[in-house]
């Protein structure tokens, strides 16, 4: 199995060598830039991965881990654009330096090319490489959707909650690494549970992301802590604290939707979640979710010394953010 | 081979029974929407005939009929937000009706939703369907971008004006009866020539429109006569007149893209294409573009009859709007 840094190196080769050198420029530039953003290309380096953890060579596995990356960047402009954002990764994005359309129509055809690319594999695996890349698109959209209609739903029930980051998220790292294992030759019981792996591990670590976003190391967490709370965000943190909490904690945890002192309301509602016992409940919960993955990882058809640096390597990966 | 009303109704009954009643409803029900507002479904329609002229047996073909109707409606859909287009045949828009962001997501799905359905097919069939249909996806992506780009060009040659509506518009015709042909049995080389027929007669519709906007007849045509004169627009005419008209001409055409008078502005700028003798132009090319398109008809391995039921369904399907 080689090293993390071997599959960067390779990684970030195949991206500058994709063909986007091409007319319409203005169409194809957007594609250049926001994969060329940087980030932790997460995905592609899980294909890489389980990939070399079946065959032994890694690089057999690079349109998958294009596919991937290519389509997670896709969602990201896409989000941009739903979000209105200005910024990705310290520079403008993609509507902003363009303009709205052409993010639009820039993002379609970066869905067309993950598609493209995903199929570059043996004849047999094209197919279904074609189906797992498709079905996990469709939930990626169906999970996009059901945080969109959360922002403006009453009541959000934890079960609503985990269902939405499993598809908004969770699918997309059982995909990548399910596509490599696959690539690399892992049989149809491995690929699933490796898919399973991905996606308890992915549940796991957007917990960990709404507890750090609340209660995190600013340095460490790389963001300002609070920015959900100053959004009156359904996170696990909320949703559970208006299941948990009594009367007057809920009555008080809607008052301070409207609040606009930023500290006092960040600090407040951080009470409220200790008080209420959430932060413990959402430890609990990732614990949960990452002892399933670590389950499916152990009945993997790998010796335990591989099962262990598949651990790791996700782990470093998924460590700061998802 | 069957009437185009059998095609018709076996269509709208697919189109009908697509799984979109899914959750989340605001993700599927738009979709739902824009294939229910109507329009003239000319490309399914085509996939149907094709197949029936191979098999007899168009039912076959309904799967890439949905996907080509489906791939067109998301084209419509993700255009008309980058249009800023408020109606849709009479209906407020999607992004009217809903907003932005689900429309953004919907058209995504729909893209999805199109290759899960041209696939279905015969093994043999599902890769060569699936590379067609993305090949088409990403030129239309091209003529898109290659057409708003055109909004802020200076010049734009004929040449370049035709590879952009080729790609807009025409691929999509072509693949749409490329599909049905080769899911009826068609060989490589009809399957081909019913491509290039598909192409070469979108192009000629395409510039007939461009006639009927300035020239048509209101009743006819369907909409205002001189829509794309009052938007300054580089159709066929305009740049014929470019490139014919004398130097006074070509500076009186400059000089009215900020005329106020809008009836002025129509009168003015079609006395300019009818001195410049651009509508015979135009009409000639229509001419070319449309024996192109009988040409590669008469080399199917069809009979004669079949090949004039081929060429009369289409000019019927075409006849006023693409």
């Amino acid at each position: 199995v080689h090293s993390l840094e071997n599959y960067k190196t390779a990684l970030d080769k195949a991206v500058a060598e994709l063909p986007l050198n091409r007319q319409p420029e203005n169409l194809y530039e957007p594609i250049t830039y926001i994969l060329g953003l940087g980030g932790k290309k997460i995905r592609p380096l899980l294909s890489l991965m389980a990939c070399d953890l079946y065959s032994g060579s890694f690089m057999e596995a690079i349109p998958q881990a294009l596919a991937v990356e290519i389509f997670h960047n896709f969602t990201l402009l896409h989000d941009d654009i739903m979000d209105k954002a200005h910024i990705r990764r310290g520079k403008p994005t993609v509507h902003i330096k363009w303009n709205e359309p052409t993010a639009i129509l820039s993002g379609d055809l970066m869905l067309i090319l993950a598609y493209e690319q995903v199929v570059h594999a043996p004849h047999h695996l094209q197919l279904p490489f074609f189906h797992l890349m498709s079905t996990t698109a469709r939930e990626i959209c169906e999970g996009q959707q059901f945080d969109m209609d959360f922002e403006t739903k009453d009541q959000v029930s934890l079960d609503e909650y985990v269902e939405m980051i499993r598809l908004k998220t969770a699918v997309l790292l059982g995909c990548s690494l399910q596509l490599g294992a696959l690539r690399g030759g892992a049989n149809e019981i491995d690929a699933r549970l490796l898919y399973k792996f991905g996606e308890q591990l992915g549940i796991a670590f957007q917990i960990t992301d709404d507890l750090l976003d609340s209660f995190g190391d600013e340095a460490s967490f790389g963001k300002k802590i609070g920015g959900d709370i100053l959004a009156n965000k359904k996170t696990f943190l909320r949703i559970k604290a208006i299941e948990f909490g009594n009367a007057k904690q809920v009555a008080q945890l809607k008052e301070l939707d409207s609040e606009q002192n930023v500290e006092n309301k960040i600090a407040t509602v951080k009470q409220i979640f200790t008080a209420t016992g959430v932060v413990d409940e959402a430890q609990k919960a990732i614990k949960h979710y990452h002892d399933n993955a670590l389950k499916c990882a152990s009945e993997l058809n790998l010796s335990e010394k591989e099962q262990f640096i598949l651990s790791s390597f996700a782990n470093e990966l998924l460590n700061r953010q998802v």
